[in-house]
């Protein structure tokens, strides 16, 4: 399908998605010019011009990009031509929400299961999501074909449980803990840091 | 206080964010090198010395750092030596989820109003905080001295939204919308999307 995935940056998948998010919205039209996704994405049309070059030649002098084809390959290109089975683990406040979020399940991320330390809580249903004890964790996520775990436990236990997931076949996690994870290389790991995240923005609100 | 505020890389702040959460973790010590909070961060001893050599001269050769005084100017660096109050922007199930998440308010972001477009929401009482008409949003900001927002509002309303707390007064918006704003550029954004982080972990997973 593409000539270089490897050499593909991370700062440039990010920007896919969003590409995609855009694309998915034109629904009346054919082709797009890298100026119109420019003015929807908020990207200059040369870095769009740019990242789209990685994956080959989509672009006509003159037309722009073909929608369906551009969809198609960023689909592709992101993993998201397949269904991601998703592990929740830890179902305080926040792994409720992101169980309620319907944002996940429609582009793919399907929550299949949840576990939680916590053995009061199993057996309840939370948006049609079964909430297991967590050490059926091993038997759940074979069961189910599970590659990937939103992490949405305390500081505290995020290392044991990210081991615990680990060693069931858990090849991806999503940490939302504010927990630093040390993990074998080939784990993926994407760290949301809301704590961080409002550091920053404390930061940069400070230099005014 | 520092002598090159100026030229701080944006991509230093969250390894200060992390190095003050570890900082905060040393209760038994007077004085860290920069090995041991490698060890503790994940980072190399050398990118610690860089950044924090950002800041002046902290480190004592051979004893490393008084934790006390690291931890007192990074604070002030990253502007956590005063309080910010917050406006929660959307109290569905993700903004609900915040408004209950500890963290934020032990770092000194306290959530103090939230407002709603769901007039049956307005008056009602989350985890301590007051929920408003949206159309109060200009009153409550000014009311209570709030220069930052958190935004967990649908995609399809969340400029609209955004315009209106900027207009407001809001300074800086956290905004866990998948939408890309487009405000003023002294309006400071951080934008969580979580499709995306999930879109890179697809990505990164369909590599092997």
């Amino acid at each position: 399908m593409t000539k270089s995935d490897k050499k593909i940056p991370p700062r440039v998948i990010p920007r896919l998605s969003r590409y995609y998010r855009v694309l998915r919205e034109y629904d009346q039209k054919t082709w797009v010019s890298s100026r119109e996704l420019s003015m929807d994405t908020g990207f200059t049309d040369a870095q769009i011009r740019r990242d789209l070059a990685y994956f080959g030649q989509f672009g006509q002098p003159g037309k722009g990009y073909t929608i369906e084809e551009l969809k198609k390959s960023i689909k592709q290109i992101l993993g998201l031509d397949r269904q991601w089975n998703v592990l929740l683990i830890g179902v305080g406040n926040l792994g409720t929400a992101l169980l309620r979020y319907k944002g996940f399940r429609e582009q793919g991320f399907e929550i299949v299961a949840a576990v939680d330390a916590d053995a009061s809580k199993a057996g309840k249903i939370v948006n049609g999501v079964k909430i297991y004890p967590v050490d059926e964790i091993q038997h759940i996520v074979r069961e189910k074909h599970i590659l990937m775990a939103i992490l949405t436990v305390p500081e505290q236990v995020a290392q044991e449980a990210a081991e615990a997931a680990v060693a069931s076949g858990i090849k991806s996690i999503f940490n939302f803990a504010p927990a630093h994870l040390r993990l074998p290389p080939e784990v993926q790991v994407r760290h949301i840091d809301m704590t961080i995240e409002l550091e920053r923005l404390s930061f940069l609100s400070s230099r005014e």
